[in-house]
């Protein structure tokens, strides 16, 4: 397998969580989102990812044909379905759906809003000053937080759903970091704060942390 | 199961198609997302949904026990799970990734941007005009269904992926509608004018659409 990804993107980095968790290896390829106008813009990327942004996992399919797979959350799916082993979704249902939501509330409620091209679109498009891109940052990750924290106080343990690594940590962390780097005050969140730190005592989430990326500056 | 929608938005358009299309019924109960201050802040429904957006599906666990669904997304993964007739994902993993990443492309890259919070946002505490709100909409659309046109290339039938209904075709058709709105130029997406198009022949879809609810005006 071979994964596109950089260092500080946290689709990416949930995607090598997944992949440290089940113990599977994949060649790491960095697209450099930020030199030379974006990486993920030239056509050798683009050919690979018509939507320019990392992650993409090329593996092979039922068939041995090659394949690209793109979307973080799709990409985890198809890792968890294709090798079993350490599952990233509980047994039932119900469980599921809990671990899915907490998981997309940070997919399409929190990052969507925050990730590198939209932060970009509001300063060079929308010609908005550095307080007013903070005050869009801290309002949607507050916002997210909020929800997700009120998630946790019912259902965590030592991890978001129950005492097992699901899905819904793969999600929280990577946000989490991105938070941080942004000065969101974690303290407001107490549960998301020990389940994150919980989750960094982990080889699976270490070794996927943007700081131990190679291509990390 | 009892949902809690509105007519216009497109998350729960996605979790009525999903229902029309299993043959499944559920309650309708309509948050009115405009009127006084918008009623998905009122504390009986945020008690439910501690994110204050729709939809909601309240149904029961594999225990019978009263159980409370968010995301749609995560309710419609619950749904083919446990309604696993008339099945809304293919049944090879690598088919499913397809399929998943369609859907992503929508519920990560293009809603989250233009969904009513956003843009009452980039109005109220942006103070951004008109034109600059449109031009916002019209940017994000039309990136994400560019990316999303070449999917369909490769891997459209009559429907988004091959010739059967999918995931994929539930995020499509209410996109589409909410860019019909916006006046957004579907000429330019072939594939996606077709398939919805073709959708929209079928009764999951009709019975569906925003303009068919009960709380529609």
């Amino acid at each position: 397998m071979k994964l596109y990804g950089y260092w500080r993107s946290s689709a990416a980095y949930r995607v090598r969580i997944a992949l440290n968790y089940k113990g599977l290896s994949a060649e790491q390829y960095s697209v450099n989102l930020v030199n030379n106008g974006g990486e993920q813009h030239q056509q050798q990327y683009s050919a690979l990812n018509a939507q320019e942004l990392v992650p993409t996992l090329v593996t092979t399919d039922e068939d041995g044909q090659v394949f690209v797979l793109t979307q973080s959350l799709a990409i985890i799916e198809f890792l968890e379905e294709t090798y079993p082993h350490n599952p990233l979704l509980p047994t039932r249902a119900s469980d599921k759906a809990i671990v899915r939501a907490m998981a997309l509330t940070i997919a399409c409620e929190m990052h969507p809003l925050n990730n590198l091209k939209v932060l970009q679109y509001l300063v060079t498009d929308l010609e908005l000053g550095d307080s007013a891109k903070t005050m869009w940052y801290h309002h949607w990750i507050n916002q997210g937080f909020s929800a997700l924290e009120q998630l946790l106080e019912r259902h965590s343990g030592k991890f978001c759903f129950g005492d097992s690594i699901s899905l819904a940590d793969l999600f929280l962390v990577p946000q989490v970091y991105n938070a941080e780097r942004f000065k969101v005050d974690m303290t407001l969140f107490p549960n998301i704060k020990r389940v994150n730190a919980q989750c960094l005592t982990e080889p699976a989430f270490i070794d996927a942390m943007p700081s131990n990326q190679l291509d990390a500056t």
